[in-house]
């Protein structure tokens, strides 16, 4: 007998919800083997057809906006608005995509035509593509039930570059996911495509995350959550016969630093845009602002004030699941006790998995008692750190791998040092911005040095297709073997590279 | 006082060259934070200042040609026309990243400009580019002592990125190490840059390895070689407080295939072509076909007779070293007493570390009985494996990742499930070819599903570079703290991508 398992509404504790199915080993084995048997037909798609599919895919989860705001809403505690805006965050990542891809953008074509005076030797006939791995693992974060889950960023991608995609739920939000599995499965076979070339494993069975990552067909894994699973998912994948790259976001402190500079002109405005960047999602954002520095003047006092009375006002929702409110309460307890450590507390929530927002205010030099306050710690909580300005460099080099970094200056201030320092470590830097929200856009990238990413790629924007592709380069093959996007006729009318010249012309 | 070691001719097992100084621990950890220390001024140098460089050190190497023949030649054994086609390679392969360093190709500018009415949020002015990881250290081959050596492909493709290299020198080949090395330096001084922007170390100490893997500055490797020093890398640099990437190059079986329409065409000429190919280099090459696969049948046997007529009177050249000898003797040897195996020998060369070169003949239902037939064998050898032609796509199947693999085919001959099977394991697919011989340009592709690569990159062609780089993203930031090819000027004047639109023009 199948076994279930419910999920809990974090605002209330109780179920929520239907029970859901765990998937055994044998079917989460033959989900894979038979998103292998299709994935060559997937790939074979067209850059219209696989657009036309990402559409259809993109159309269905917006036809069940409703429904999964609501469904998420229940299951998240993530206000309405939020989830809302996250369906559509989804829906129109997708259709990014889908523009990406139907002007063969996935492809990169390269052609060197046969040169016989080519140096130091004649070139042959060379034409290169980017094809899709094959079968990818995708693992759905706790924090954006819609945008980095079941069909969110990484599995959109996937999709966009050809993969077949098994997707580990995130067991706090199966019901999201499975409406979402059968929005997206609905669009699949309206396409005419396989389902196979779509799946969705639930249970809260952590061998699960073994099986995916061991199974010998998975040929990359995206992964967006702790440290901890990151890490166990990249052990595992390089200790299969055939490694496997992880894809890895693992989150980040995202430090802040503001400048006297800039508290003179306004420490109070930006008291409390950080203290609500902070807050945000009930600090459950990888883009949190984990750190903020600021100088140990009267400037600093001034935004400190600012911060202890505006933050001692604010409260925010219940935290996503019982194990992240627990990690929450242990680590601001284990904090709090630090020699140094300032304690600002800001509104109890009683109800559910709700906690007290905590702020944490500390000596640069005391920081070095505590490894914990330069650590991620999901929740609503921050680390103010008090450092003299001209120390701001050796804090920045003190920091590990970040997804993102910010500064506050002022007027015509100029820091090359410290942004120089910050692009060491951190894969986006802000001026005078905050580190939550991220536009899925061209130019994006949401990765950074490690532990925030497991590799020198983005989880968001367009780019991140490209961690699901490699290159193949077909050397001297008849025209009518080539794969469309590298045949003389060029019948998918895209852009290639040819003898190092753009063209979406003909070869004669 | 400092250990020495002395290079040895293959072709004689006579010391060749000046004793050379080993490094110590100490000076390597001092080179390496050397690097670190100009690292930022390096990565600041313009497309022009750094396509200006690249030139001048492939000008440098040129003006040794002569002299890098002849040491090379004594230091490899490798003919003398090889090595100084070797030496013009090299400094085309520089030259041709100068090319493109100097129209920004390395940079990849995306620009995404502030938008109030993206969605689903406000998009803020979002600007990419590609910048150098740091100091990278780079192991050189034995077998291309001037292309992938100290200043080969890899430490092209890393200085071009703009990242500082550290080079382990092979041991085989460590005089012709020194002069490529001088070079080098000459002419980064000469263009007014740090000489720490390269350094070379010599060695025959093992834990050499572990100290460039594991130093804290390394940010990442790039190898060619054995997979078991390959495997090593990775290994280091995993259990690394920071993981880096190793981007490992470590060898390959480079399966061809023979139809038997093919044959029955012309078998003789494949057949001699085929062992040409295979004896290559004596047989050193990575991309060697070590797996040659022809039908159980009549065209099969005029295929085999050919080989075993023709090879009967080859001899080739000494190997490169003795371990490379030792370890070429004891697989022929062992392979030799595999059952069914049928075994083809060459000319003995008696000279330095001269072996016997050998052909195995093995029918398909055979190989399972010795694992060693699908593993690659430096030196002159290849196992020819018989097959019933409708058991080829098994034999595909059966092979482990392939840097390349090649078919021949008879003229209109269509195989499009064996094509799509092998560009599942292979980087590059040739079409009535051989592997070896790899040009570099932008089509190319040198890397294949593991064993053959770590990772789905290549460590030829132009695209090599991007293996050096990692994204950064600036949001909102002032255009005058923005790199130069973020900048609304464009004062590189380079080609971007500027909300979606290719452009070299100033953003107004």
């Amino acid at each position: 007998m199948s076994k279930t398992f419910t999920a809990t509404n974090p605002a209330t504790g109780q179920a929520v919800g239907n029970p859901i199915t765990e998937h055994s080993f044998e079917e989460v084995s033959a989900a894979i083997a038979a998103a292998e048997k299709i994935k060559a037909k997937f790939a074979a798609t067209t850059p219209t057809q696989r657009a036309a599919l990402l559409n259809a895919i993109a159309d269905s989860i917006e036809s069940e906006k409703e429904a999964l705001a609501q469904i998420s809403h229940l299951e998240t505690a993530l206000p309405m608005a939020r989830v809302t805006g996250e369906v559509m965050r989804t829906v129109i990542q997708i259709r990014a995509f889908a523009e990406l891809v139907k002007t063969g953008g996935h492809l990169l074509p390269i052609i060197d035509l046969a040169d016989p005076n080519f140096q130091p030797v004649a070139r042959p006939d060379l034409r290169k593509s980017q094809q899709p791995l094959g079968v990818v693992s995708i693992f759905a974060a706790s924090n954006f039930p819609l945008a980095f889950s079941v069909a969110g960023g990484d599995s959109a991608s996937a999709l966009a570059a050809g993969c077949p995609v098994v997707v580990k739920a995130h067991p706090s939000h199966p019901n999201t996911c499975q409406v979402v599995y059968e929005a997206v499965t609905k669009a699949i076979t309206a396409q005419g495509l396989p389902k196979e070339i779509f799946t969705l494993v639930q249970g809260v069975n952590p061998e699960i995350t073994h099986w995916l990552a061991k199974d010998p067909l998975i040929t990359a894994i995206g992964f967006t959550g702790s440290g901890l699973v990151g890490k166990l998912l990249i052990k595992l994948a390089q200790e299969r016969p055939v490694p496997i790259p992880v894809f890895a976001e693992m989150g980040s402190l995202n430090p802040v630093f503001f400048t006297p500079t800039a508290l003179v002109e306004k420490a109070d405005e930006l008291a409390k845009a950080a203290m609500d960047s902070a807050l945000l999602g009930s600090g459950q954002f990888c883009t949190k602002p984990g750190i903020i520095v600021v100088p140990n003047d009267a400037s600093g006092d001034k935004f400190i004030a600012q911060v202890q009375s505006y933050f001692s006002e604010q409260k925010v929702g219940p935290l996503l699941n019982k194990g992240i409110a627990t990690r929450f309460i242990e680590a601001i307890t284990s904090i709090s006790k630090a020699k140094g450590v300032k304690v600002l507390t800001g509104v109890n929530n009683p109800d559910g998995y709700g906690v007290t927002p905590s702020i944490f205010v500390v000596d640069w030099a005391d920081v070095k008692n505590h490894d914990d306050l330069l650590e991620e710690h999901f929740g609503p909580t921050s680390v103010i750190i008090r450092a003299p300005f001209d120390q701001y460099l050796a804090v920045a080099k003190a920091m590990s791998g970040q997804l993102a970094s910010a500064i506050h200056a002022g007027n015509d201030e100029k820091l090359p040092e410290l942004v120089s320092q910050l692009t060491q470590k951190a894969g986006r830097v802000i001026w005078n911005g905050f580190p939550t929200s991220v536009s899925v856009t061209a130019a994006q990238n949401h990765g950074g040095q490690w532990p925030a990413s497991s590799s020198h790629t983005t989880s968001v924007g367009l780019d991140s297709l490209f961690r699901f592709v490699r290159p193949v380069v077909y050397q001297n093959f008849p025209d009518n073997q080539l794969p469309a996007e590298l045949q003389n006729a060029n019948p998918y009318a895209i852009e290639r590279v040819v003898n190092g010249v753009r063209s979406n012309k003909a070869i004669n």
